[in-house]
């Protein structure tokens, strides 16, 4: 199997229904061609993942590529944007056909699940990198931007931070979760779910969003800057944003257990884990229960966890009311 | 020097004049915004360059970033599309300022040449990788594709081919080129022109077109195949192509210098040397002179070199009329 009989046998297929009207031509030549819908903003973003940095070389291949393509979808779901074509460069050391088949599989389901044509591609050898560039659309104006966040404004984030990280550290051997909790722990890690469906629905409602992909503190660092804003987030409730602590503490040890994290562990992850592809997003108060109904359309969990206030930083409050700083880097790979 | 100031050092600067109208965001949130221009069609392609593969770890860095985006907009040039935006996606052993810096000003002069936007990236650290992906338009039903070529048109290459092969076949050791002659190889195979202004003066008028990347038989075949008709090659016209021949043979030799190659290897690098980014395209004899005014137009050479027939198969005609069959088949990774 060669370069082109491989784009060929494993990434060439129609596009699906849902963006097949917009593909005047996909893979197969120089250019994809693509047909904006008329008056729409292109929403465009590029990420790239390397074995090793980004993922284990031990990753079953499908949830490579569904967690490939789920990471670029999470930016377009932090803007707001409706999802509609996508590109795939691909190096890889050697063609290994049931490898290629799985990561194939994952991708396109994903994909489908989406709507989402693929609409180009190249593929090389070399060592396993994975890069996608994502394309979308939005009404000009109606995007969700970093810049937005007021004073006053609450801080939310989508479903669960923290529980990629709990997995990393137990590959890396420096926690031993009960095998269920690490079940959970791995599955948030390896396939995350891009909240699309919940950036849609918040157009309009949330004032400003990030996706949570370098950890928590990271990535509402960015709004903090882009909104030139500060913030506090309250302890108990960032508590609750981990999956794994409720299900450890609920789950019957086993003699090889490690001994459970403490809180101040826990909320370490919460905070600064990365991995999460969650949004966090800000919104008057006026519009908490906008903001419930986006959730409910989409079918995501939301959770306040705090609140934007004009003196910069970034604050823990525990639940004695002592606020402690934290840092607004996200993880950064050549720190 | 961290992943984040890296991007904000080297990476962020306004769009271009050009582009700027369009692009509503650039690098700085999750996504780019770009506005289509109303009624365009948007053309999409992605290229990957691993160190090793497509580039020696010795190029200048400048050459480099030119040659990164070349190769991308080379696509764009053979689907007609006037370039807007592109991606940078960069994987990086460590950060290395005077490399960035170099890097940047290459690719950056390039982007600025044809007046586009830098409008989203991603940095990690890895092996040396750089994914781009690039964006341009096309009025619909206007792109050049590989698919419209017809028996009885003619067969037309721009600029110049095997050159870059020849660059390569020296840093291997197999040929010992005069100095002269491999600063030109040189410079061709790591500042490769891409032909957008020819690519645009050629809408309406060539049937198809491809870029040559892998080598002319190999991406002809791509338009024999999309097309569904034969070609034959006049050895002789094909010939002339590289531009290395004639300095050589004009050059006074030194005794360092290797034998000068015979015709039968300047014709294989020419016909399967691959790294050329020249456009092959094929149109109506009625347009040899709609052709050349496109070629004038755009300031770029072209030379017709043979013929589409009916019957399928690539063919190579000596002067004596003699035809031997040519693979269809452009460089492999994994073959």
């Amino acid at each position: 199997v060669g370069e082109f009989d491989l784009i060929a046998r494993f990434f060439e297929r129609p596009a699906p229904a849902a963006s097949a009207a917009q593909v005047a031509r996909g893979v197969g030549d120089d250019c994809a061609l693509l047909q904006p819908t008329p008056g729409m903003q292109w929403a465009v973003s590029t990420d790239m993942l390397v074995e090793g940095r980004h993922f284990l070389s031990t990753v079953a291949p499908e949830r490579l590529g569904h967690k490939a393509l789920a990471v670029n979808l999470s930016d377009l779901a932090a803007c707001g944007a409706r999802p509609v074509a996508y590109t795939l460069a691909l190096s890889l050391p050697s063609v290994q056909e049931a490898w290629l088949a799985g990561f194939a599989q994952g991708l396109h389901a994903l994909a489908d699940a989406h709507g989402i044509a693929l609409v180009g591609g190249d593929t090389t050898a070399g060592p396993l990198v994975i890069g996608i560039t994502v394309m979308g659309e939005v009404p000009p104006g109606q995007a969700l931007l970093r810049s937005g966040a007021r004073a006053g404004d609450d801080l939310w984030v989508s479903g669960h931070l923290g529980d990629a990280r709990l997995a990393l550290e137990a590959f890396r051997g420096t926690v031993s979760p009960p095998q269920r909790v690490m079940e959970l722990a791995r599955r948030r890690m390896e396939q995350p779910v891009a909240r699309v469906a919940l950036g849609l629905a918040l157009r309009g409602v949330a004032s400003a969003a990030a996706d949570v992909s370098d950890g928590l503190c990271g990535d509402l660092g960015h709004i903090l800057a882009a909104s030139q804003v500060g913030a506090v987030i309250e302890a108990d409730d960032a508590m609750q944003l981990i999956a794994s602590k409720a299900l450890w503490m609920g789950v019957e040890g086993t003699f090889d257990d490690g001994p459970t994290p403490d809180d101040a562990q826990w909320v370490q992850w919460v905070l600064h884990g990365g991995d999460d592809y969650e949004l966090v997003f800000t919104a008057a108060p006026a519009w908490r229960s906008r903001v419930g109904e986006a959730a409910a359309l989409s079918g995501t969990p939301v959770r306040r966890i705090g609140q934007i206030q004009a003196e910069p930083g970034l604050w823990l409050r525990d639940t004695n009311g002592v606020l402690t700083r934290l840092p607004t880097r996200g993880f950064d790979h050549f720190a």
